[in-house]
Order: structure tokens, then C-alpha cells, then sequence
């Protein structure tokens, strides 16, 4: 355990007592919808968040990567959903999970896609359990829940000799919100087509046991999910300030902030330079398309209280430029003289935490415990 | 060593015949211009990357963190520069570097951060070399060369018992410009600034033997460097689509990319989508406010050939969105089919590079050796 003051910055801090409150938040949530949960651990990356996550309530977990899937099922986690297409290439590093006993599933969202699972799996008398993947808001990836190819994906799956597990969608257009009333919509427009999507397949006589929908905001702006079996989001566990505009969280929500340290000073720009750069807040400038613009971070003291109207307005590789919002031209000298230690709270969290090896775990007396990450492929 | 069809993706690729050429180009026009070089190895964090840079005739490394002055001293490196202000809370981590004796010298652009470090130098009996940091261009951190302060931090060095070892500056502004008129005259007002700063404190009777200047478009830019004693650059190594829009390679120059996957597509959109998102690519849009915008980088075929017009144009956590640059709708999953390997060149290789544990790196034979790099602080 080390006391704040002595850590060597920048570094990724957690305040524990936030992140038990959001933890708390989601899964009770969760449980008034009368729905399991998975939590997306792709945000944290770390054993010690997820296992306090699984204390909550949890049910499984979902990965980004075939990494996360391995590092997970090695600290004890079986049930796992590895959300993202799965790559031909990537089916022998599944089929040694699930050699392992590792309960993996997979998604696929295209004819091709299952026929390359199928094939693999017969070849190597692997039964996948493969989830299909349904686009219900035009963001990214997914068959729309009315797509024709939807049935071929599901019989290509079935007829192969494979487990379908059921369909799963994520409404990432959810990020672009800022109003209850559009994330309600949103979350019931997200229900809605993954249950319709469900409801095709078995009217095919194929099996849809899972219904998998969720992103952070439309998880807590659902009024009802009927037909649902499970939600999935991730970023909820640190929440950040793309959250804070959307208006799932305040600021003083968010768990995880970069220690930073006041290095230098140009006095006549009312700059103060930290050793945080964009290496460790990360290049996400997700807020400079929302309504409050906060650069590369809002600003707080060593204790976490913001520091309202200042932000990280600039950044390069190791160098953060600190100063007012409003271009104002404060004594920054003065008020945060070389050696004074900030918190920055970030743009992204996921993007944010990935820069680090390691969270510093702010414990209630104030001292921080090593808590490790990992990252990669 | 994997051959290419093998790897899992995405992988960051080094293609060292290109990295190899990069390090000769930036080389011989240092010994051209009869100064010393020393490059920046924030950009690769690699040994094997800097081993071949200290085997073409570096003299010397730049660091952007003590850790990777610990790591390259580890590795045998003994002459290092960390280029970033001095924080007091980090001076108990390069005292103990000294004492293993590595010859590592500190940065400081205030009277303060002078102080700070006389105080720890002489409380631990070290004499710390130091150099001062000048800012020639506006752009970060530095005193002006004819700033009255310049002559205070000399003093508060030389008189403070450290050792006076020199100046040094970086014109990063030169980022923004993309004609090899700015680009020379940036270079000169570079190195006149810092040795205009060095004669100052010469003529104050302080001791100022260096004189470092650089950025990767600086460097190749100048036209002579009279009263200059060292150049470092950092992204000439493997270069990146930034450097090719300010002009100073193109993009068949770049030494790294990132292999992906095709693991999807949305036809009617015309998009094919493949498993590098922002994670692997970074989320540096650098090339947004440039003469040409790649979105999130130029797309190439799996044996590195630009494909015209075709970039990753969106991106998420782990799914990038490859579609044609002019908005066109072109079949792409007959274009790329799933399974499709494709390369990435990056907007900036630094970001994109520190997304990995590891590189590919390419031999010429077409198969890939693993270097380790790393990352954090």
C-alpha cells in the first residue's frame, strides 16, 4: 500500500468506493428488470474489478478479446461471451478454451462466418456454441432482425452441427444521446429487435435460448425487458465524462481519474504542464462532439474534488497542458505550483485505462493498492 | 518465426527493410550535417529497434519516462536523455539509475525545478547533470531564449552544485506545417533559438557544452546547424501518415501497420469490418486537420500495398470500419472477403504502436519475429 502522495505519476487511479456504488447501481438495476447480467470486462481488464463485480450478481462475463477470455478463465470465470465476430483465424485459440472446460461462446453475423465455425468445428469434433449477432440501431456489426440472411445464418449454425445459443445486439448509437426520453427509446428499440430477431428463429424451428442486449446507457435507461435474458455493458463500472454527457452519470460518479503532477508553466498562456500526456489520458476526444467539450480531461485535486472550469486543454506524448476552459489567462504558478498533484478524469475510461499496466486502488484510509491490468492481443 | 497467414490479428507488423532505410536515411543526413544523433525511443519502446539505430551511429537515447531509461539501461544503453520536465517526486528514481551508473541527464525550464533538484542532489550528495529546456517555437514547454529567467535556472544549477550540462529544445510545432519552405525556416528558428539560449549562458559565465535540437521534420528539413552538437527524432523510424502529410516521407516508407482480420460487412453500407478498432489503431485521428485525412489509416493488402481510397474510415473498441475513402458503396465482402488479411498504416505511429505488447516484425523472408516492447511508467 502506498500513500497518494508518494505514487509515481502519471497513474491510473480507482476510487473504490465509487466503483462499489456503480457496481452496486447496475446489478440492482438488473435485478428490479428480472435479468441476469454479464458485465463487458473489456473496460477494466482487471481480476480484482470483476471479481467485485461477480460478488455483486453478476452472471458470466463478456470479453473483447480472445485475451481477456484466457486471462478470465484462468482467474476461475467459465462462462464467457466473446462479443466481437470471430475470425477464421482465431478458432483454434477458441477450441483450447473450450477444450480447457471453458463454457465459450462465440457470435458470428454472417452466412460465411458460420459456415467457417461449422466446418472448423466438425473438423475438430468441437460442438461451438455460437450466438448471432443482430444489428438493431445501424451502428456497426449484426443482421438486421428482419434480414432474410438471418434464417441462413441460423440454419448454417444449426444444420452444421453447432450449438445456437441464441442472438445478442449492442446499441452503441446509445453513445450519441443525451435525453432520457431518446435512451428509453433507444433501450426499447434495442429489446425490441433482439427479441423479434429471437422470435424468427424459433418461428424457423431453430433454438434461441439467450437474448442478449445492453450498452451502458440503454442498461440504465430500460423501462421494461420482456423477452430479454440478459444484459451486457461495461463501462458503467467507472463510468467517464462521454457518460457524464450523455446523462448516465455526474462527475463525481466516475471511479477512475489519472495522478498527475504539475511539472512546468508557460505564465502568460495561464498554463500549467503536467506529466500526464495523451500516452496516459489516451487520444480519445469523445467529449469534443457532446455538449460540454471537457479536451483531454476535466481537472480535480489530489482529493478528487473538481476543479470546476479547468480542463486538460492540450496534450502531446508525456506533456498535458492544463488551463482554464475559457481560455482565461489564471496565475497557474501560483495555484498549482511544480510538484502539485491533480486527478484528471477521463474522456473514455476504456481507452483511458488501457495506457496503464496497473490501477492504484485508493482504499477508504487513502493509501492505493497495486491492483494489475493486462492488455493486448 | 510465424509466417504472415499465421498470425492472430491484429498485430502491429514492423517491415524492417522499410525501418532499416529510415534509420540510414536519418543517419547519413545527421553525419551530413556533422552532428550527433540521438533518437528518441519513445516512439518504438523496442531494444531490437534501437540496437539497429546505435548500430547505424546513434550516439546516445532520448526517453520520455524513467521506465524506459530503466529498461534500455538494462539492456546496456548507458547514455540517456529523459526530455520531459523534472517532477520532485520522481528525483529518488534517477538518483538510483545514477548510482547503477547509468550517465542519465534531467530537464528542468524553472527556477523552481532547479531548486527542487540542487536540494535533492546535495541532501544525497549527486550532482545531477542538467539541462535546461528552451522553447523556440511556442508550442510547449521552455524558457525563451532571451527570457531573463533562462540565466536564473543556470544559476540556480551551476550555484546549486548540479552540473550545468547543457540546453535543448524541441520544435514540435513544425507538425503543423507541410511545405519544405516552413519546414527549413522552423528548423532554422529552432536551432538559432537554442543557440542564441546557450549563448546567453555562456556569456553569464555558466557552462552550456550541448546543444540539442529536434523533431523527425526538423531534422530532415535542415539546411546546417552551426553552434548545434546534437539532433534527436523519435517517429522517423518507422514513420506514419502525419509525417507524410507534413512531407517528409510517403506512405510506402512506412515501417509499421497493423494486420487485421475481415470479420464482417454491412454490403448495403459498404463497409467491410475487420478486428482492429481504436485498441490496436490508437485513437489518434492526427490526419484529421490535415491536407489529407486517412481517418483511422490507409488500408494496404496483406503484403503492404496502398490501396487507394481505401481507409479505415470509423472505428470502436475492437471492430474497425473499412470503406472507401469517397463515401462510394463498393461490394466490399466481395472485395475482402471474411478472413481477408489486411494492413493498416497509422496516423501516428507512436500511439499506435504503444497499443502492444509486441511486434511483428517482418524479415525477408515473409516470416515475423516477435520483439517485445513496453509500455507504462
Amino acid at each position: 500500500m502506498t500513500a497518494l502522495e508518494h505514487l509515481s505519476t502519471p497513474a491510473a487511479l480507482i476510487d473504490t468506493a465509487r466503483m462499489a456504488r456503480n457496481i452496486t447501481l447496475m446489478q440492482t438495476r438488473m435485478n428490479e428488470l428480472g435479468v441476469k447480467f454479464r458485465p463487458h470486462v473489456k473496460t477494466s481488464k482487471c481480476i480484482e474489478v470483476v471479481r467485485a463485480q461477480v460478488a455483486a450478481g453478476a452472471s458470466g462475463i463478456c470479453v473483447s478479446t480472445l485475451k481477456e477470455a484466457e486471462q478470465f478463465f484462468a482467474a476461475g470465470i467459465t462462462d464467457i461471451l466473446y462479443a466481437v465476430g470471430m475470425a477464421p483465424v482465431k478458432l483454434a485459440q477458441a477450441l483450447a478454451l473450450r477444450r480447457k472446460g471453458c463454457d465459450l461462446k462465440i457470435i458470428t453475423d454472417s452466412v460465411e462466418g458460420a459456415t467457417a465455425i461449422a466446418a472448423f468445428g466438425r473438423e475438430h469434433g468441437e460442438v461451438f456454441e455460437v450466438w448471432i449477432e443482430i444489428d438493431t440501431d445501424g451502428h456497426r456489426s449484426g443482421v438486421k432482425p428482419e434480414d432474410a440472411v438471418l434464417i441462413d445464418v441460423g440454419r448454417a449454425l444449426h444444420e452444421g452441427g453447432m450449438q445456437l445459443g441464441g442472438v445478442m445486439t449492442h446499441a452503441g448509437e446509445s453513445y450519441s444521446l443525451n435525453t432520457p426520453e431518446a435512451l428509453r427509446a433507444m433501450a426499447e428499440q434495442e429489446r425490441s429487435g433482439c427479441v423479434r430477431a429471437a422470435q424468427r428463429l424459433r418461428d424457423a424451428g431453430l433454438p434461441c435460448a439467450v437474448v442478449s442486449v445492453g450498452s451502458t446507457p440503454t442498461a440504465l435507461a430500460a423501462q421494461q425487458l420482456e423477452g430479454v435474458t440478459e444484459v451486457r455493458a461495461g463501462v458503467y463500472v467507472f463510468f467517464d465524462l462521454v457518460m457524464a454527457n450523455i446523462g448516465v452519470c455526474q462527475p463525481d460518479d466516475i471511479a477512475l481519474s489519472v495522478l498527475t503532477t504539475v511539472i512546468g508553466h508557460q505564465r502568460e498562456k495561464g498554463w500549467a504542464i503536467v506529466d500526464a500526456g495523451w500516452m496516459a489520458m489516451s487520444r480519445d476526444r469523445g467529449t469534443a462532439s457532446q455538449q460540454h467539450d471537457y479536451g483531454y480531461g476535466q481537472v480535480c485535486d489530489a482529493q478528487g474534488r473538481v476543479l470546476e472550469g479547468v480542463v486538460m486543454s492540450s496534450a502531446n506524448q508525456e506533456h498535458g497542458i492544463v488551463s482554464a476552459a475559457d481560455g482565461s489567462r489564471e496565475d497557474m504558478a501560483k495555484r498549482f505550483p511544480v510538484g502539485t498533484q491533480l486527478r484528471i478524469l477521463p474522456n473514455h475510461a476504456c481507452a483511458t485505462a488501457a495506457q496503464f499496466p496497473q490501477y492504484q486502488a485508493l482504499q477508504a484510509a487513502g493509501e492505493a493498492a497495486e491492483w494489475p491490468r493486462f492488455y493486448g492481443w
